[in-house]
């Protein structure tokens, strides 16, 4: 068998919510005014209800809703397919699977969050939505769920990814989406920083602080966010609740376990169910990739910070390279986050989950491997993790060993076409951050709180 | 039941063969020197032999190599999904019905033939294989497929879309494939046609002929051709025996049939094994659906005619506007061909299948409502099968009917946004064929054999 498909019938039901399990619990997210723990009064103006609750929620289980159940089904449950023909080409006795996010309406994971979160906005009476986009993966996904739902939406995209990936704008209109370059001219933080540097490439952190900030400013709007905090990762756990379940029908488990990160949400999302059997006892490794551009795990450090560059958010405990520092324009723009969702980083701290860092070429060399021998042409961050099942099947080469890898395909590369023909064109290098850039990113910080 | 998924086991083990069931058999091609039907050996040259066996072929079954059907799983079977938000919108007692062909790696349904064809040829010896694109739907189909098993692969682009759709052009060569816009400086047609008009935006019939004269000039090289022949169409019925079975599971039988038709072979794939159930006597209407820019079937002849501009094929029995004729550059160009596929053709004649033409704006327009209830962005060729499903959902609920109605969704549009963009910019216009042009194309062809 290449492929294991479930019926709609095999939907999961509930999202898993690993709060229940972790052996210590969770760094609450502090009020940067008092440095005390931040109650959700405070974040009711940008978010509802029912999304509060479950990114405080310590319930094991969270019912699916019939809504969005509905919405799922018009696409999953996704496939879980076995490499055959990567396994082949690598001469690997491993097994390598990968789980085909790729088959959304928007080409990858990030509609399981976006379809819930417009369900539970719309629930609650809320108009309008206001999200940041890096790759435009989310701010896409989330024009889909809005859509469905009927809310307003408008998107902050970085502006670097929005002039590279022009196709996502036009998805995002086709969607009846709204959508601007950041930094921008809307917002008050767009102007400031547009007036420090007219010529800014923009960043994760800054379109959050414009999005926050329009969202915060008007009574009808919330924000929405498509990375890092727990409820993010809560929806996006069907992806591993089906994998569980698909390998059952292969008669095999995984011994490792992997997908790239920026803010950890397709990471967490096939990891975290596996993460439980690992708390259970079950020996299974979970490795999370990011890119030596923008290393937060490997590199940086684990600390309260902002979640965006103008101070607006809460303070999480993350791993960070300071709420300041502004990554390379390298072509995997959903992985140029300054952070690492709170969940993802308490996890490598009690050594439930392992990071590593990539560079960008050996990651579209494994991306163009991929696409010619399984047929799939990944988003450039989906290739950070090829590299490293790769690098993981080429280990158990050396070993003998017949171990079981997956990771998760989260997304296709159809629209990131600009990327490959930079590759191709031989225009890409690697890029390491100097130890002095670090430094400077991370003396703006020390002085927050410790976790 | 929003969606019926198959499992891998359920693919079709054999692709269904309509020679073997219609009343009367299809007019053969014929040789343009003597004006007699047309044996293999002429053919030899540019298609493999077991291709050749299957274009002549009256066996009803035709087994599908393990080989493809190990590629076949990594995308197939494709999901049957009901449209119940459409539905809703529309507010139809009907019941809608999408085949969803945007689920394989190239993004529709090209690669059920891509994968054969380049595995027969492989199988034969072959090297190297030449083709004509027109929006690089198939372009990038065929890419994939000789990818997948080591062969080279030029493709001759119809210039306006090469440069409409940059992207495929990337996608083409992350496969390894090569790509020139057409006409070219490559060949002597491409060569003798930009010397009469430098700046043609190029055409499917074109494109042919500088494909075919590459193949036939080369050893080691065969011709693939991506739609017209009856091979092509027998790969694609994979799709109808999918729906077959997929609809027993929805228990219902549908009572109309869409697909959009530029040589035909979407249509064909999903329509074919209903065409049998119709001949067997089962009430179900086959709807073919062209654009009035292009409408070979509504307003062309059923005639002999070349497949190509610079007649280098043999001649054909079809619905045909003339070799000479000029489809205008309308954005759905997989719909640009002056022809029509010999078995749609000799179905349209018995009165198996109907055909319509709609307009350019009426589908986006269509377009646009879909990928804002069911959430999935069409190609602009598969607009038309949507508009045409909804015209007939919207004709049940005047005359009360809950029909069921199901069309090929035959592929996404999200290499096609440029179209959309121009859309929603209302640039694009409807284009209908001034009777003039209809005849002095045709006056062209009249001397050519009557079927």
């Amino acid at each position: 068998m290449k492929k294991c498909t479930l019926s709609e019938r095999e939907l999961p039901r509930a999202w898993y919510n690993i709060a229940a399990d972790l052996p210590e619990p969770l760094r609450p997210p502090l009020d940067p005014g008092t440095g005390q723990p931040i109650g959700p009064e405070k974040l009711a103006p940008i978010f509802p209800l029912p999304l509060l609750e479950q990114e405080m929620s310590a319930q094991r289980e969270i019912p699916i809703p019939p809504e969005v159940l509905d919405v799922y089904a018009s696409w999953r449950p996704t496939p879980l397919v076995r490499a055959t023909r990567l396994e082949k080409h690598l001469g690997t006795p491993a097994r390598i699977f990968y789980k085909y996010e790729g088959a959304s309406p928007a080409g990858s994971h990030k509609p399981n969050t976006a379809v819930a979160q417009a369900y539970y906005n719309k629930l609650s009476g809320v108009k309008r939505l206001t999200t940041e986009t890096g790759a435009g993966q989310w701010g896409s996904a989330l024009a889909y769920g809005c859509c469905l739902f009927g809310l307003q939406l408008k998107v902050y995209m970085v502006k670097v990814s929005y002039h590279q990936k022009p196709y996502r704008k036009s998805i995002i209109q086709a969607w009846g989406g709204e959508i601007v370059p950041s930094p921008s001219h809307d917002t008050q933080a767009g102007r400031r920083f547009l007036a420090e540097n007219p010529d800014s490439p923009g960043s994760l952190g800054i379109a959050i602080s414009e999005a926050v900030e329009d969202a915060a400013s008007r009574d009808d709007t919330n924000y929405s966010l498509g990375s890092v905090l727990n409820h993010v990762l809560l929806h996006q756990t069907v992806i591993g609740l089906e994998t569980q379940r698909q390998f059952k029908e292969f008669n095999l488990e995984p011994d490792v376990v992997i997908g790239c990160v920026g803010g950890g949400s397709n990471f967490g999302g096939l990891a975290i169910p596996y993460v439980r059997e690992r708390i259970a006892g079950r020996k299974v490794r979970a490795v999370a990739v990011e890119p030596t551009a923008c290393p937060s795990i490997t590199r940086g450090h684990y600390h309260y910070d902002f979640g965006d560059t103008a101070e607006m958010t809460p303070l999480l405990a993350m791993h960070t390279l300071g709420h300041q520092f502004l990554p390379p324009g390298i072509h995997a723009g959903g992985l140029r986050y300054h952070g690492m969702s709170p969940l993802i980083s308490h996890m490598v701290r009690l050594g439930l989950v392992e990071a590593k860092a990539l560079n960008q070429l050996e990651c579209f060399r494994a991306a163009v491997t991929f696409a010619r021998t399984e047929g799939l042409i990944p988003a450039p961050e989906t290739s950070h993790a090829i590299r490293a099942a790769i690098v993981e099947a080429e280990r158990c080469k050396a070993e003998g060993k017949a171990e079981t890898i997956v990771f998760n395909f989260s997304g296709h590369g159809l629209l990131d076409m600009s990327a490959y023909d930079a590759y191709f064109a031989d225009e890409l290098g690697d890029y390491t951050l100097p130890e002095k850039e670090l430094k400077e990113a991370w003396e703006l910080i020390r002085g927050l709180p410790k976790p």
